[in-house]
């Protein structure tokens, strides 16, 4: 096996940066001026490839590895992002950032992941910071999809806004299509035969909530189908489901399905109708939104429920960065559909039933 | 306000890449040389206060932003680390990342996130890739505990591996001190009186699973105290917790508290002691591991859970990480304790219960 590092190796683990291999050590071995190995490694000037290749083999016995930080230098780009992300959880940015490397993959670009913790002085520090070390552009991913501001000072190189979009409508932003992701889910509903669905949701003052009530009104008015009641507003959470399913259960007894805001809510609501010795589908069909592995699996039965694609939102973000650095910027809002991933919660009412 | 970015914001937003104020400019008017305005923005050489000031409103009024990329080729330091994770849901490597990053913010250090999905093959692409941009470090952060093999090639940066030590003892690793968590976890249980205690855990094979075992008897044993039954054996998740919990139900009706090894695994149990008519904590007292804030919080009652300080294992990587660059490494397997956060799973029994 080729010891890349050389003599540092001999010496332990800890003296191990004493000495890398460079440029001048590959032009030796392979009997060639510095130029003519710069050139070669680069894929840069009029070589034969002979000894292209005896400069690479050269490279290679010796663990050369061109920097890309001086070569940065001369392309004018550093094959490098920035992620800017404000959620602690990681529920929203995670599948982003996993979405938007697989984008920037392509381009063996980089991404610098910096959070902020929704603090503006914290993104202020990271923007600079970022554009200090000369990234190609940024990524902000938000935690919400409420639009956010631009990010302060106008920075000289592209942004792409991801989950969140910006105020600024020049901006290229990348957005779930929520409002459709609910159509879907109601239009789900209405095909397994239910007729008397309800809807339990979030925060009022949220825009994913009126997104996904405008989604729902929606659809039923397009099968002519009314609304049970209002829509139910509360908090995405659990113990909101289930105080929900115990009032529903009260005032609608007919209700033969919900759509919930949220998979937290949907699972709420199973155990909620659970307890008021309702059966999740048979009496009463459900459907969440988010698709969020623990808790659509947790779900007794297996929810049914609306898949933001949120990898497919990194995924646009990134490339749609990558094509802002290289051929200029798209702007304005692109939107991702969402999935429909159906489970046990919403099978057909059974006929006998 | 100030245009930082000259004329070419005037052409509009795409084209706000053309030009960026250089030194050259900020030299011009500061009315000084351009190696003056270098220094002055440098901290380097002996200039006079209001030299320095000059030069830098003028830096300011210009919006010129010092190139890390640049200067970095002098310090010899990139200011910039590599963090490898591999865990999709992020709830293990997530924390981490904020730990580390709390960590190199003092340093002015900004992390590279690489994503491997467990594939040794993008391992050694990402790692290549960090070096090629002259990372000063690179911190591998597993999602299991199990002890995993040193990054292939021998880099020649200090690396520091989280959460799953390196298999190499020299290498520097941070992980918890999981048998010290599941110690703590028992005694709280005995403290609260009780005597009966049965251990409902995750796979045989997981190092996790053999140190929380260990900890459970260890503090048993101190105690006089036997454990119900051998460890239940079995997955990670709620339904094998329900299951146990009926299964235990029936073959130990007198068991007075359960130390689960994962909170899931506690909710499921939670609603299995439930359902067969048990009641927590009054008949039965719950501890989890991992205070996983969706799952303690949604768990009927709010679940006792083991933290197992992933934070401070990212903290502490990130701090061992820079000593290494800076002053050398501290080899060897460093360990981070947990911290019980008890909630009403696990209160004690009523006395007149």
């Amino acid at each position: 096996m080729t010891d890349g590092q050389g003599g540092a190796r001999a010496d332990g683990r800890t003296a191990r940066r004493s000495r890398r291999s460079g440029i001048v050590d590959v032009a030796r071995l392979a009997g060639v001026s510095i130029g003519t190995a710069s050139k070669a490694l680069n894929g840069r000037g009029q070589l034969r490839p002979e000894t292209r290749a005896r400069v690479q083999a050269a490279a290679d016995e010796l663990g050369f590895i061109p920097s890309a930080v001086a070569t940065s230098l001369l392309r004018g780009r550093t094959y490098t992002v920035g992620l800017i992300m404000t959620d602690h959880h990681g529920r929203f940015s995670l599948p982003i950032l996993h979405g938007a490397e697989d984008a920037l993959g392509w381009d063996e670009t980089l991404a610098f992941v910096c959070d902020t913790r929704d603090d503006p002085i914290r993104e202020q520090h990271y923007v600079r910071s970022l554009l200090r070390r000369r990234v190609d552009g940024i990524i902000v991913a938000g935690r919400r999809t409420e639009p956010r501001p631009p990010l302060v000072g106008n920075p000289p190189v592209p942004v792409v806004y991801a989950f969140a979009r910006s105020t600024e409508p020049v901006d290229c932003s990348v957005v779930v299509d929520e409002a459709a992701g609910a159509v879907a889910a109601v239009e789900h509903l209405l095909r397994t035969g239910r007729r008397r669905i309800a809807h339990v949701t979030g925060p009022p003052g949220h825009a994913s909530t009126r997104a996904r009530v405008d989604g729902t009104r929606e659809a039923l008015a397009a099968a002519g189908v009314e609304l049970v009641g209002d829509p139910w507003y509360g908090g995405w959470s659990e113990v909101w489901g289930r105080f929900a399913a115990a009032a529903l259960t009260r005032t609608h007894s007919d209700v033969d399905a919900v759509f919930c805001g949220s998979d937290a809510i949907g699972r709420g609501v199973a155990d909620g109708l659970r307890e008021c010795g309702r059966r999740v589908p048979d009496d009463v069909a459900l459907v969440g939104v988010d698709n969020w592995q623990p808790t659509v699996e947790g779900c007794r039965p297996p929810l049914t429920s609306v898949d933001l694609n949120l990898r497919e939102v990194g995924r646009s973000a990134g490339a749609l960065l990558l094509q802002a650095i290289g051929q200029g910027a798209v702007p304005g809002v692109h939107q991702v559909p969402c999935r429909l991933v159906v489970r046990a919660s919403s099978a057909p009412a059974t006929i006998d039933g």
